[in-house]
């Protein structure tokens, strides 16, 4: 008899469905028979800018060395990190991606069986991370589609060992002020600790904003984790950190693999944090690129969830992912997020201001054909 | 009081000494204030010639892709390991590293408590891996340190789940041949998954050597990993994978980070399956560096461990420790391996014929010294 190997894997693996990712170029443009020059993507959160001169010219000096392995303590990256942000290198555990921090964490934090808790509409890396290790997750209902952290500390019982908390929060958009999160902190027993995902803090505009690792000093048990994929504009480098105390970053960077972090990523990356001027322009052009889509989500009179990130959640209706098919047919890709609970919603990262505008025609077009698609359907 | 992070961590972590990695040249620049061009590192297995031209163009054309995530399915590389070695793209799952996927490997298939069957002197990944998660790491005594396979064979009972065999293994450089690597097979349950790292397998000289990848249609519970950070020569990159029935990918796949392998990687990795001229070179390159080298011990009447791969583990004695701390101050960078109970020998990576030359000099003073040091301290 033939063996299922299915059958033999550990039971969390067993019913897991893998994370979606946002429609890459090429395979839209294979499927379509579409040129990939004409095909706009806003569906993975990721900077329209292009790449920062100066983190090419570090990847160039960084070539000679391709046959050697990476610095596995990624001294300079961490040392970067640490002049920029106050903070100590002992604090510091690189990831391939915060992805790569995320279940990090909780393999080491949470065992089979361990709580793990979560807001409804959360990232969702939080769920399957959680499921993969057979822990149980505790999804906590949002609150008018943001997290709900009075809800999410009363979730917080004898048997949770982790929290997750996306401030911003994708793919709402959704923040929480400073006041807002040292409350749920001060609610959260040390044992439990709290990951804070500060994936795109960088594009908060000041304010009352909330800077998770000016909290590390009064919360032990909170761990930061912070990314180069958005506003530093290096996701297909995959770099991002976790900042925490030194002995929770040592537990951490046991579990982590020794070379999770590639060399051209560090180099780029280190490089990157010293291009300020990139930074800024990549906050400018999102700033700008979301008041146009707010205005002509405006003026198409369709709601949108307000968004503190570098994309937009917009409601479309029940005919969603007939209008996302007509997109994808337009050469333009956004990101569906039935799969995160919110079937009439579709999510739009914020582009240059054609792409914006591209999307925006092109969903006019998408909206107008599946509403008469959907009449003629009626009437048949 | 306090909390005391290290208890809340999972069991298997608590305990958890991270992978050594060879000494980056630059930290070894910093401790000693020498000039990094100055220093020979012999010590990561690494390919001396440095990257393939065609792996560098690739990245060049990549690079203006940086602020894009990665393509998740890895399509590009897939389809040229499956045109390359006649597989299918379904029966691949790629890794950062093969370290990446024999670690998701142990973490889809042995849940705590289960056994997970290696070698002594078998590459140290296995058992970090295995504590990670809280199974049980079960190490079969070696032979003339080589694998004992039929130990192996006997050594899984009921419990195992998973048994690694490297072929060549590191650090030991030992092989077993077709026939060996068949009639173990031949002895392992179905329901044991059978790990067959081949992460040195393109320095075999043909002959006797055995392939995995044509193994897998007679047995389904073999998967092979495969590496392109050593003959490939693309260690600063993080690119591995596995080849397996597609049943056991797609579990794989699912636990596998969804961005795992970045984009850079997968173009130098994709565009260096197609440079036969430098895979030629480096297992040129790697058998003259290692003749070299076994006449140099030989001359020197040191024993060492007859090697496959592109690194020899010689025998210096009981100052082994004193000798690498010698070479380290003379500027060359070797492998200890007490941590693989084998604390009277040292691993040195193949390299350049003046690196080869560097190291044997080097050498040779660090024995006169330690031998003199012992002697000294003897007499007072």
């Amino acid at each position: 008899m033939q063996t299922e190997f299915e059958s033999l894997a550990v039971k969390g693996v067993q019913a897991l469905s893998p994370y979606q990712p946002g429609k890459p170029i090429d395979e839209l443009a294979r499927e379509f028979g579409l040129d990939p020059a004409s095909i706009v993507k806003l569906a993975s959160n990721e900077n329209p800018l292009g790449p920062s001169p100066k983190a090419l010219s570090a990847i160039e000096k960084a070539l000679a060395d391709l046959c050697r392995y990476p610095d596995g303590n990624g001294f300079d990256l961490k040392q970067a990190l640490s002049d920029r942000y106050g903070i100590r290198p002992e604090q510091i555990t690189l990831g391939n991606g915060s992805n790569d921090v995320l279940e990090v964490i909780t393999r080491c934090f949470a065992a089979p069986g361990d709580e793990v808790v979560y807001s409804q509409y959360a990232f969702a890396v939080y769920p399957l991370v959680t499921q993969a290790i057979g822990a149980k997750g505790v999804s906590v209902p949002a609150r008018e589609y943001g997290h709900d952290l009075q809800a999410m500390a009363d979730a917080v019982t004898e048997g949770a060992k982790l929290v997750f908390v996306a401030n911003p929060n994708n793919p709402t958009g959704t923040v929480h002020g400073a006041a807002a999160i040292e409350s749920f902190l001060e609610r959260i027993p040390e044992r439990v600790l709290v990951v804070l995902d500060e994936a795109y803090c960088e594009y908060l505009q000041g304010g009352d904003d909330v800077d998770g690792l000016s909290l590390l000093g009064r919360y032990p048990n909170l761990i930061v984790t912070r990314t180069f994929s958005k506003a530093w504009g290096l996701a297909a480098l995959r770099v991002g950190y976790s900042v925490s105390s030194p002995e929770i970053a040592n537990i951490l960077n046991r579990v982590r693999q020794p070379f999770n972090v590639d060399s051209i990523a560090m180099a780029a990356a280190t490089a990157v944090l010293g291009d300020e001027d990139y930074l800024r322009r990549s906050c400018d052009v999102n700033a700008k690129g979301m008041a146009q889509l707010v205005a002509a989500f405006d003026d198409m009179k369709l709601a949108y969830i307000p968004s503190s990130g570098n994309f937009i959640s917009v409601e479309v209706g029940e005919y969603a992912s007939q209008i996302n098919q007509s997109l994808l047919e337009q050469g333009v890709i956004v990101r569906p997020i039935g799969g995160y609970g919110l079937p009439r919603h579709l999510r739009v990262s914020i582009g240059l201001p054609e792409e914006n505008e591209r999307f925006i025609a092109a969903l006019g077009t998408a909206i107008l054909a599946a509403t008469a698609e959907a009449a003629n359907k009626a009437e048949v």
